[in-house]
């Protein structure tokens, strides 16, 4: 429970209605105390941070103001609505932030009234907001929906095109779009849009001159000395602030505003929140603000484990296991070295992906594109053409968002792009919206694509290598986190495509599996006494070696961390089929539906593919197997 | 072979060397050959006529200035690039366009060196371009790629993401982007980009201005006077053309000038051609320019049929056979009448997708928002949130470009979105990069969603009302043409979730056919006394007469329109292996590999999905079933 001497006023808001109860003049320290209270809650729990400490003023005036959950807020990504959830119901439970059973750490419908959009992926809450706003007004509602969007989501494509559509609407929506500032994503952010956007803090002196004029002004709108004031800005605020392109979109700009100047930001949004049409409020903000190390280091502060608030992030501990991303960042500098077009492209997420030394020692060849899946992949397909040997390195969720580029500029054209595939199957805490569940069945139906899934560390590098090296279009994907602890290389060796490695040679039933299950399956193979494949390749299947442990098993058994539905094992099936060999087969993996935020290991075993699920799987499907000398013949 | 008295020029020209033979005075007879000449072609052959109209004198100067093909002329969506396509080894050929064996309509690498990048989806060519130009650049090579794109494709996403990062890069590539403003995509062009781009239009006078200074100032860019003009103009041209938005993000603008005007792009281009870093030309045609009747009816004149130049295109005959865009048209307005909460979302194919009639008996509920699937699918999330009914009218292939926007914003959320998918399956003259043949598999693997197939128009009418009934992401799938016939009701009866339909009771072997094979499927299966089953439901299947005819049969064929890898045949399987069931089977569907242009009759052949194939590969598989009165149960 929250402790009211600490938080007078915060023990005293359990909804945005007991918020609405203060007066104006106590908001200052209801936002002291909830940023107090999230650096002590984060501190506990671990979870995203920096973004939340950004926006507490934005979040107090947000709830103060509109009356929430009627009206709707959509906050883009949700790294930063820590804050939000605290003011809506949450303040008690934030401690159990990304926990199974826990707090979600994105906006989640299921979760509150006041989560009005599930926002874990980027840059979809311009759209959202407008579909609200239009929904609403066609039903005589003319509310304003409003979106709270990052100026690195801002790179993406789709807020763009949400951006085009409601600045272009004849019938004006009325949706409010507060671009909140920080000149940072999750990583830098980079591009053109940023340093569109630069110019704003380049040209704050100005603008302080203009919010000046606005007070001195009042309301007088259309005083001479106001219409003077007006023109006098519009010819100039094209050259210093982005209001312009804004602006010619069709939106109302007003800002930039210093977001954490809670009267400011009151009346400014109390101004917009009557304004009629598409309205744009840019606010300046400092990721990590009130909390000192964080704004030094808002990198690394973004999302963090337990910590003692007082002394800041623990040194890092000596290397334990390498992760997965670990064994690419290696990878990509060794095979960079050896190779000199390769080429490293990331989708802002340098960190996250293992591209920081990358970037350092190959500064020309690394390539952060902003949050720009779309565009990462054809640019890659476009450096294909050249010669080049691009890598996107992109976490299975996030391609999604470049399917059509893989489809349509990369596989359709046979062109030589390898996609280094972090977070691929069951992720974990970051819950369903970061799941890299689907990967293997939206990849294996594209014609020309070579998919590797290493099950151990050493082969996942030996799997880089096969990709780069392989004439075509080409997938890795490896699970968050760390391996079995298989020794790794450092040369550069490649695998046979499409050759299948025997881990165990038993009898009865032969376990294939994909991946991150193969730890698994051979403990509980060897155990069993069954065959156990390390698959290594989803496509093309080793052919070869799925007929002879055909004619000499009784039963196979697929065993992925994707889901079922069209996935790796339904290859192996269709690969049968297609040979006329009928087999008894039993597939496991992903359910079909969404797993919540929970551990990876949790999740693993919620869906049975950890070894104990997988042997009671084996067990009900064949129960004779318990006796491991037992023939199946004619049991199955 | 091309008439050389009719066209003395082009008939000498076969590829881009013998163009640049001629000396510039001669190159405006060039164009008017070429323009002839494609009026000439196309009117015998079909094909996309407007687009490449518009840019014949942008061809010209492309081909006359650049090296092509070792410079990179990268043409955006390529509907534009028949012109293209004659002055590059094809003029004699270009007759065959979009037949079997013949020209393809889109760029096409496998094609001509000349066809630097396949672009037969929109929005790729910038980040294809940049692409090529970084890889270049790191190789030693300087000189510039170009994208040429239209304002409709400009309004994707992926176009502005790929500005942003050319745009912001600090090693500035040499990349020229053609921006061809002709205010129109295929349907109209919408939103906020446009209104940005129609302020261009007003502007014409003060470009002229602007244009008209230059002349006299020449190249004494830093003399005070050179100056004072390029102040002058930095102060109003952001209230008048949209260069601002551009130049803050990076680019050097020129523009908007005159497309049609030959000696002007020449010089123009000369220019640029040479300058570095990103360049963007801004450059204002008409659609279908030369020919009146195009110019007149931009839309109806997109892509045409054969027809006699010298009359116009013929009057529609008699509606025949009513097409599956037909019957959703129809069910839209119905469906809207009954539904006041309906709502109908196009990314830009009012026309193709069937959006017509309801855009003008519903306007306050048709949505086009542009090439913007991305925002298409997100929007309509946001209004199924406020309890409306969104149906999003979108192409097989143009869904790829919002797959993550159909995972994380609606299927994860479980919101009522209905999508209309056309052309799916087999599309046929559009070629490889506008086959539908992957929707089943990637939509699949999706959880909660709903997947269905008409087996005919009938059906997919009810499919379209139970989708539309249905709480939760749902799909209907149909493809290009015409269906069998079937008789369509005007009611809004829908069908029951997940009941297949037995269309034949036969024995032995039961063929389980999807959506467009249904047809051909039943042909078979009553010639060979088979068992006919049109599925209707991808997902869910219908398990309770999968089991039972898995009781009662020999075997199991799936038919479908899409990939194999994924399918809904691979459904089937998992289904049965799920319930331990053990059954011969086989998986007949579109291969693992791209189908190039030809009639949808000719591609369902070579896949062997039409009677005759299936009918063949049964018998292969069943050698028996000739014998329509041999049982199977020993021979499978």
């Amino acid at each position: 429970m929250i402790d009211s001497a600490s938080y007078p006023r915060l023990s005293r808001i359990q909804t945005p209605d007991d918020l609405r109860r203060f007066d104006e003049s106590e908001l200052v320290a209801v936002a002291e105390e909830l940023r107090a209270y999230l650096i002590e809650s984060v501190g506990k729990s671990g979870g995203h941070f920096a973004a939340g400490l950004g926006v507490i003023e934005l979040t107090v005036a947000l709830h103060y103001l509109f009356n929430t959950p009627v009206d709707q807020l959509v906050w883009d990504v949700g790294h930063q609505t820590y804050p939000h959830k605290i003011l809506t119901g949450r303040r008690d439970t934030i401690h159990t932030v990304k926990q199974k059973d826990g707090v979600a750490p994105f906006p989640k419908r299921e979760e509150s009234e006041y989560d009005t959009f599930g926002v874990g992926h980027s840059s979809t809450s311009i759209s959202a907001a407008l579909g609200m706003a239009i929904a609403r007004q066609r039903q005589g509602d003319t509310r304003k929906a409003v979106a709270v969007i990052g100026d690195g989501a801002m790179t993406a494509g789709m807020a763009f095109e949400a951006l085009a559509h409601a600045g272009g609407m004849d019938d004006e929506p009325n949706v409010l779009v507060i671009l909140n500032d920080n000149n940072m994503s999750i990583s830098e952010a980079v591009g053109g849009l940023t340093k569109m956007l630069g110019r704003a803090t380049a040209s704050r002196t100005l603008n302080a001159l203009r919010e000046g004029g606005k007070k001195i002004l009042g309301d007088k709108r259309n005083s001479p000395p106001a219409r003077f004031v007006k023109r006098w800005e519009e010819q100039w605020k094209g050259m210093f602030v982005p209001s312009t392109a804004f602006e010619q979109m069709g939106f109302h700009y007003t800002g930039p505003i210093d977001g954490h100047d809670l009267p400011l930001l009151l009346s400014t949004l109390a101004r917009l929140k009557d304004a009629k049409g598409p309205q744009l409020l840019h606010i300046m903000t400092t990721k990590g603000k009130g909390y000192e190390p964080a704004e030094d280091d808002q990198i690394g502060y973004h999302a963090v484990g337990p910590f003692d608030p007082s002394k800041g992030l623990p040194a890092k501990g000596a290397p334990k296991k390498p992760t997965y991303t670990d064994i690419f960042s290696d990878w990509l500098c060794d095979a960079a070295a050896a190779e000199p077009l390769l080429m490293g492209i990331t989708p802002a997420m340098r960190e996250g992906s293992g591209l920081v030394r990358f970037s350092k020692e190959y500064p020309e060849r690394y390539f952060d594109v902003a949050i720009a899946e779309q565009h990462a992949v054809t640019l890659a397909a476009g450096m294909a053409t050249q010669g080049a040997k691009p890598v996107v390195a992109i976490y299975s969720t996030f391609l999604q968002r470049a399917y059509d580029q893989l489809v349509h500029d990369v596989a359709i054209q046979d062109l030589d792009v390898l996609f280094a595939i972090d977070r691929a199957g069951v992720v974990g805490p970051d819950g369903a919206t970061h799941a890299g569940n689907l990967d293997l069945s939206f990849m294996r139906c594209v014609p020309n694509m070579l998919i590797m899934a290493p099950g151990d560390e050493a082969e996942c590098r030996q799997m880089l290598s096969t990709g780069l090296q392989y004439k075509g279009p080409a997938a890795v994907r490896y699970p968050r986190g760390t391996g079995p602890g298989a020794a790794i290389g450092n040369d550069l060796s490649t695998l046979e495509i499409g050759k299948a490695q025997l881990r165990h040679a038993g009898s009865r039933i032969a376990l294939l599996a994909f991946g991150a299950t193969v730890p698994a399956a051979e403990q509980v193979g060897r155990e069993l006494g069954l065959s156990v494949v390390n698959m290594r390749f989803i496509k093309p299947l080793d052919k070869a070696m799925l007929l002879e442990l055909a004619r000499t098993h009784d039963g196979f058994v697929t065993i992925e961390d994707n889901v079922v539905a069209g996935g790796a094992g339904s290859g192996v099936s269709e690969l049968l089929n297609a040979e006329a060999v009928t087999m008894p087969m039993l597939h496991l993996g992903l359910p079909d539906g969404y797993q919540h935020h929970a551990s990876r290991e949790d999740l693993l075993a919620e869906a049975g593919i950890d070894a104990s699920g997988i042997r009671a799987a084996l067990l009900k499907r064949w129960p004779k197997l318990k006796d491991t000398a037992a023939p199946l013949s004619a049991a199955s």
